[in-house]
Order: structure tokens, then C-alpha cells, then sequence
């Protein structure tokens, strides 16, 4: 066998089936091992940081590892920002990127590079193999490390003359260790905590937001009126009627000290502590209210569905769920088409166990509301603030979940980043229906302006860089230049309409709503 | 001042005048100091890559550095795969990276990472400010950087709070370094080597392909019967009727080889030695014959046009110059549509003074030799083996010079990268026209493919893997869907009109030319 041939087989024996690809010359023989895999299915992007970002949707539906394949440094630079949200969201994932031939770096040709430097400054793991032989082993350490709980980004470079060389066998996969556990002394301290008679609120994190972790936080909250918040960009929560509905942490600093007024202890269970996003003059880091005691049950590292359930024993909490939400969606409004009647449509129309992938920034702001008791469904957030993660992390989760609708709600600057996911979404027909705000502009960062106070003397050079529009983007075209069917909404009417097509088709759809900003 | 205001100043008294910008919250003052200026054009691009590639365009246009902003680590990981080009180009680029404000980093907010770990990996010259009063003085030690010859990307890390804190004056620029001169012993020697009565060769890279050195290699050649042969990606080759034609080293090492065969001394003058691109089982790195001795005139940093000066006169070559290229181009096949016959319209169309920013990969194999005796013009190639760089290039080339055409020859595959371009000449009207070889594959990966000898027993998942097709990209819709009017052309006849009609708009065009992979 070939060194790649052993790397293939050996991640095929630990469970990985789906690779995601770019690769260029120094990857053929990786090309070929792949070729030979019958488990592993191979999706080609179009350019690689869609290749991250499906990874990722495809780890937080499957809290499995997919691997990327890319082309030496610059093919692992374009990678990387979505490997950033993919880390921020504790996402298991593989990337194998080519080198050249050990020999052949000495030469300096124009494609060298500095790859372990690189995933050094972004990655969990990073390794490149010392020879053919060590290709299968390394493989079996990448896995291990991406499965570490509850996922690392595990980065194996390989040398192309590794890749090609002959080695002997597969490698013995590892066991994986299991999540820490919280200990008693932290339970029995939050407990008491709670039982103190003030206000105190759970903030939820990570995998607190999955089913198991959310029934027991709801039978906390039945027991002892805390209040259930998730962190504001959660890589995962499973929410809409029949669930656990929580509240939302806000974005910005502000608005979260409001929110949090009168929490006196804030406990955190796989979540951080509340941050102001950006950094403000003259504007704390911190936002939880100075009075707010913050606390921690769990670290995101540590078992927190067992530890809520052992919270919830400790407090003597029932064993039946506590009450779910019913379902309840907002009226259509008959206004004009906005991100309010959007979220409306959206809240409506969506199907029983779809998975939303939510990259709609500002106009998104009345989504979380809205759906609360919506038909059940799996919610995706951008989890590292690096635009260009909608569509990618949309086609991976179509990937990893063929039998479920996948709706990308998407805001129009981010979505330019990575639009190359429509091709592979249309070349492997995946059921993705996605919605464009297509507002024209960064609204964010025109609100940003107004709020640091440099737009009160800001000219035409500070707005036209803010505005997307001059020419505006025409979505229906984009869409349509990579073989994905499209269409346009302009009023609330033709929006129902439209996403009532798109959900029906099985298969890509894309639909640009024309909105004002919202902010 | 603020502190972005004295650094955007003191780059405006060292003569730079474009930004590529993509900023965010973290960038705002920079974008107010931006605002301010009346010397800097602020040109939005809405992917960071865009930004680093227009950069290196503008750099090899005019050999200053433009600037780009980019919006914390992701922002610039997102720029590096164009970064890594523009090294290998050497040209000038400074990249402003914004970052969290020194006390927000140790809350490791979603955004935050390790950008001079990045930076590190990737950039020549890297420095992250120290404070707001040294935002000035470190602009202009970020110019030297740049601007030391030829050129180098330097990376300036801003701290929000360095942005926006109190600063008093911008900094004074300092004198930049001349370049080193080629010492009189490695001319005498060099002298001696091609007087020695075996057959030499010069190959010319980096600045040696401008007007002055190569008017100087032609002389040489006149006197001493020497071969002129250009690196294989050199950044930019002044080109066409009425210049010092040359040949161009082959792309594969096989090739170079059999070009080679007959040259007994080559000679570097700021070019690399020959060497295949990427390394293949069984065949060597280095790809001139054992027989063919490698000696060095001039090193890339070194000052190589007064080499060549000096060795012409050591020769004892005339001072007029050597017979030039004289205008003569194919003639126009009547055949289908393929790399030949749009080789030949592009000779035959091309407008004197014109730019042409190359990234036709497989397709562009008879360019060189049909636009030998076309108008004069700049030719720019993929420095880096980083694909994505034509249309960005392009861009950068446009801004630099408005009032000369530049035609953009394109790869499908590699577009694909970088389109976003695209809407930034559209808003800008930059006067590009741009030629997509839609042949819908990844046609050099086949060709790849073939030489591993992975081909013969390679199956489905492979070829699929290097197809583009499945759905054809329409890059007509593409093109409309960001703003640039299209056409598309099956014929030689239409792609003639096509060609001549993109030509004759003072503004953005795209034609997409159907064709079959050339290998």
C-alpha cells in the first residue's frame, strides 16, 4: 500500500466518511487513496474555505470528524477562517494538507511555505508525518485528537513523497477518553447557590444546549426558578416546540448588563463568561452587571449534560420533563418585507427537524423569538464572528443529514465570502433552501459607526465602504451561475410564496429578499 | 490626532495612495482616519483575498505599496493565499490588520487569535503596535520594510485602542536603502564564462524583465550570441513589438530539461535556478541538465539592471539598442474555439500599452509565442502557484493605471477563488476585460493525474474530483450577478467580436469562452 492508502484506511476504521475536498499535484496520491475508499464520500468545493466550514456543519450535526483535503499553505490559508468558527465551536475535524516531497522543499519553489507555522497559530493539533510508515498512525493520533471532548481542529500535513511511499499496514484506532466529570463538591456548591433565595440563571453553553443537557436545566428551572439563557453564539441548540426553550444572551455589551440587571448569580455551564464582542472606548470588557455574581459549573471540556443532571438530582427536581414548549408561531404580518415578517415566514413554514444555519447578523434579530415555537429543530450560530460561514456550514449539515430540510438564513456581505458552497450545494442536489438578506450594506458596521462615534464627522469614503450596494449584488444571477434555481421576494407575499417553493423542492434553492437595514 | 489618524498620515507623506480595504468593528478609526484623507482612495473589495492580490497588481504597476486593511486574524488569514503571491513577486504591500484593544485579548472574545502568529508564518516584516504614539513611527518603519528593494509585504498589527487613543504627530520617513550592486569580480567572471566559446544563457527573472534590463540583455545578445530566456511566473515582463523579445522557460521540469539540453552555462540574473514546480516519484528536483553549469550574475535584492549595464559594457556591446521585436502576430484560424485560436484573437486585438494579468493555467500554453509581436505590453503571471490571483491582480493593475487596458486571461477553475473581484471593478468602472477559459475542469490536476500514473486505475471519485462540470459554472450570470456585463462565445468568430467589443468598452467586461481542456 501507499502511505496514503494507509492514512485513508485507517481514518475509514475510525469512522470518518466524508472528505472534503480541493486538491492540487502535491495531493494525488491522497487523490487516489480516496478514489480506492468505498466509505468515504468525496465532495469537491470550489474553493477551501467552504471545505472547513462544511466540515464543521457536518461535525456539529454528527459529533464526528470529516476530514479536509488542501493544497499546501495557500490552499490551508483559505481554510482558516472557517476553521476559526469551527474551533470556537469545539468541532471535531481533520484537515490533511499537502506538502511537498521532503526532498523538494529545499528548493524553495514557488509553493512553499511555512504550513506548520500556519496551523500552529490556528489549530488544536498539528503534525506532519515523519515518513510513509508513520502516515497510518498519525492519522489514528489526528482523530484522537479531533474526537478530544468535544472536538479539536487536528491539523496532518503530508509530505507528498509520504503520500506515495510504501508503508505496511493500517494503524489501531485509540480509545477515546471519555469527558471529565464536574465534581460533587462544584455540584453540591451550585445547588446551594441556587437554593440562596436570590436570582440566579443558568447560562448554557455548548453541549448544555443539546436535548439531554436542556431537559435537565428545564426540570432545574421547574424546581427552583432559575433562568435558562444560552450563550449568544451557540455552535448547537436544539430548540422549537416539544423543547426546552431558553432566552437568548444579546450581542452587545449594553444590551446584555440590561438583560442581566437582575441576576444575582450567573452560573456558567459550558458557556464563557458574558464579554462585550468587541472592544469600545470607554466601555468595560466585562458586561455582566458588577452586582451579578458569575460562577462555573462546567467547563466546556467536562461532562455538563451529567453535570446538570446530578444539579438536578441535588436539587430534588422531578424526574418527569418539566413543561415544553407548545407550539406557537407569530402571525404573517401584511407590512412590507422586513427582517420581522421574514422571521414570521420562517417561524411558520419550518419543517419538523430541519436545521437552520444562521449567518443573518443584523437582520436577524427577531429570528430567535419568532421560532421559539416553531416545529423542532436544530439551530446553528456563527460561532467565531468570522463572516463566510452560513453556506459552507449549510452544505455540510445537508451532508451529514440528507433526510432533514437544512434553511441557510444568510446576510448578503457575509455570504460574498464563501459563495462558492452553492456549486458543491447544487453538484451533490443537497436540500438546502437558503434566504439572502440582501440589504445592500454592512448594517452592522454602520451601526458600529454611529456607536464609536465616528460617524457624526464621516464622509462619503467611510459609507461607501460600508455599502455594498453601487452595483448591487443580484443574487438570483450568483445563484443561478452556479446551477442552483433561485428566486426574488419583495414583499412579505411573494417571501411566504418563495420559501414555500424552496422548502417543497428537494434540493437547493435560493431566495434574495430585498430589506431595508434593520439597524 | 488619534493614533490611526497619525498613521494613515505619515503613509500618506510616504507616497502611498490606495487602500484595498475590508474592514470591521475593530478597524473603525482606521476607516475615520481613512475617511479623513484626501490623498489615500479607499477601494472596498469583499473578500480579504481580493484586497492582498489587487495589492500586489498595484505593486507591479508602479513599485509602491498599496495598503490593505483587513479585519483581525481571520480577516487576514483570508488574505494570505494572495500574500504568499505577491512575496514571491516581491512587491511592496503593507497590511494593515486591525486587532482588539490590548486589555480586551485576555478575554478571549470569539474573534480573538494569534495574528502575528500568522503573520509570522507568512510575511517578511511583522509588528504589532506598542501604543498609540507609536503608530506613526511604526507606519514608517512598516514603508521602509515594504519598499526594500525590490519589495517586501510588511504586516502592521493595530490594537483597537492604539487606533483610537491620543497620538501627537506623524513620523518622519525614512530614506530607503539603494540596492546592493553586483560586484565588478561577478561581472568580470560572468564576462568570462559567456567568452568562453560554449553556449550561455541568460535566464532573467524579477526586475531584469523591465524595459532597462532587458534593453541591456538584448545588447548582450547582440554582441555574444547568448539565449535570453525569462523565468517561467516572473512578476511582470515588459513585452511585445518594439521590445528585447525573450524566450520563456518551460513549466514542467521534463520540459525545461529538453529545453536546456543545449545551453552549457546558465546564467541567474534574478532568477531562481531551474527547478520542476513540484516534485514527482522518480524524477528529479532540479530540472537543468547535469551537463548545463548554473552560475549566479545577480540576485533578486541586488541592483539588477546595472548588472546587466555593467556586463554589457564588459562585453564590449554596442550602446545602441539590439534589433527589437518586430509587430507580427498569427494569423486567425478558422477552426473551433480553443487556447490557440483565443491565443491568436488576443494577439491580434491586444491594445498597445495594455496590461495582461495571466492566470490561464493549462489554456495558456500558446500565449507567449502569438503575443511575442503584439503592441507592446506588461505581461503579469501567478508568481506563487497560489490560484486565485488573475482577477485581483487585474483589479490592483486597473487602479494603478487608469489609462491603460488591462485584459484579464482566466482559468475557470482558479477564478472561481477569488470572483468577488468582479463587483469591485464594477464599482469602480475599471477598465478590465476578462476572458474565462471555461474548459470546466481542473485540467492541469488531469493532466497530474496522467503523470502519477494514478490515472490508470483511477475511478469515479477521482475524476469527479478534478471536474468542474456537473453543474457548468455560467460565469454570463456570474459576471451580471456583481454588476459586470457579459458575453459568451463558442466561435472564433464571436469570441472575436466578443473580444473586440470588451476591448472597446471603457469599463468592466467579461467574455466566457467555451473551450476543451488543452492537455
Amino acid at each position: 500500500m501507499t502511505g496514503a492508502e494507509t492514512l485513508i484506511k485507517t481514518l475509514e476504521k475510525g469512522g470518518v466518511d466524508v472528505c472534503f475536498a480541493n486538491p492540487g499535484t502535491s495531493e494525488m496520491n491522497l487523490l487516489g487513496a480516496l478514489d480506492k475508499s468505498e466509505r468515504i464520500r468525496s465532495v469537491l468545493v470550489l474553493f477551501e474555505g467552504v471545505a472547513s466550514g462544511a466540515a464543521d456543519g457536518y461535525a456539529r450535526m454528527t459529533d464526528k470528524p470529516a476530514t479536509t483535503l488542501v493544497h499546501l499553505g495557500p490552499g490551508f490559508a483559505n481554510s482558516l477562517a472557517n476553521i476559526h468558527n469551527a474551533r470556537r465551536a469545539r468541532s471535531p475535524m481533520i484537515n490533511i494538507v499537502g506538502n511537498h516531497a521532503t526532498y523538494h522543499i529545499k528548493y524553495d519553489t514557488p509553493l512553499t511555505g511555512d504550513i506548520i507555522g500556519l496551523a500552529s497559530a490556528a489549530n488544536n493539533w498539528v503534525r506532519q508525518s515523519e515518513s510513509a510508515e508513520s502516515l497510518a498512525g498519525d492519522g489514528a493520533a489526528a482523530l484522537a485528537a479531533a474526537l478530544t471532548y468535544p472536538g479539536q481542529i487536528a491539523t496532518l500535513i503530508v509530505p507528498a513523497d509520504h503520500a506515495w511511499g510504501h508503508a505496511t499496514d493500517t494503524a489501531t484506532i485509540p480509545m477515546i477518553a471519555k469527558p471529565q466529570r464536574v465534581s460533587q463538591r462544584t455540584i453540591d456548591q451550585t445547588a446551594e447557590t441556587i437554593r440562596s433565595g436570590k436570582k440566579s440563571a443558568l447560562l448554557l453553553g455548548g453541549r448544555a444546549l443539546r436535548e439531554r443537557g436542556l431537559d435537565a436545566a428545564g426540570r432545574i428551572r421547574e424546581k427552583a426558578s432559575v433562568r435558562l439563557i444560552s450563550e449568544t453564539f451557540a455552535p448547537r441548540v436544539q430548540r422549537g416546540a416539544g423543547r426546552v426553550a431558553v432566552d437568548r444572551l444579546p450581542y452587545f455589551g449594553d444590551w446584555i448588563g440590561e438583560d442581566l440587571k437582575d441576576v444575582d448569580n450567573l452560573i456558567l455551564v459550558g458557556a464563557p463568561p458574558p464579554t462585550s464582542f468587541f472592544a469600545y472606548k470607554d466601555k468595560p470588557s466585562r458586561a455582566s452587571p458588577d452586582s451579578c455574581k458569575v460562577t462555573t459549573l462546567a467547563e466546556p471540556h467536562e461532562d455538563i449534560a451529567a453535570a446538570l443532571e446530578a444539579l438536578a438530582e441535588c436539587l430534588g427536581a422531578a424526574n418527569e420533563p418539566a413543561p415544553l414548549q407548545q407550539p406557537n408561531v407569530p402571525d404573517i404580518p401584511s407590512g412590507e418585507l422586513d427582517a420581522e415578517s421574514i422571521a414570521a415566514c420562517v417561524a411558520a413554514l419550518l419543517p419538523e427537524n430541519a436545521i437552520v444555519s444562521d449567518e443573518s447578523a443584523t437582520s436577524g434579530l427577531p429570528l430567535h423569538n419568532a421560532t421559539q415555537g416553531a416545529a423542532a429543530h436544530d439551530w446553528l450560530n456563527l460561532t467565531g464572528g468570522s463572516i463566510g460561514l452560513g453556506m459552507p456550514l449549510a452544505t455540510g449539515a445537508a451532508i451529514a443529514c440528507p433526510d432533514r430540510k437544512v434553511i441557510n438564513l444568510q446576510a448578503d456581505g457575509s455570504a460574498m465570502y464563501t459563495l462558492q458552497a452553492l456549486w458543491t450545494q447544487a453538484r451533490e442536489n443537497l436540500d438546502v433552501t437558503t434566504v439572502i438578506y440582501a440589504n445592500h450594506s454592512y448594517a452592522i458596521l454602520k451601526y458600529e459607526l454611529l456607536q464609536t462615534g465616528i460617524a457624526e464627522t464621516a464622509g462619503e469614503t467611510a459609507q461607501s465602504l460600508l455599502s455594498l450596494a453601487n452595483p448591487n449584488l443580484d443574487w438570483v444571477k450568483l445563484a443561478g451561475g452556479m446551477g442552483v434555481p433561485a428566486g426574488r421576494a419583495t414583499s412579505v407575499a411573494t417571501f411566504y410564496q418563495e420559501l414555500e417553493k424552496g422548502i417543497g423542492i428537494k434540493g437547493p434553492y435560493l431566495i434574495e429578499a430585498t430589506i431595508k437595514p434593520i439597524l
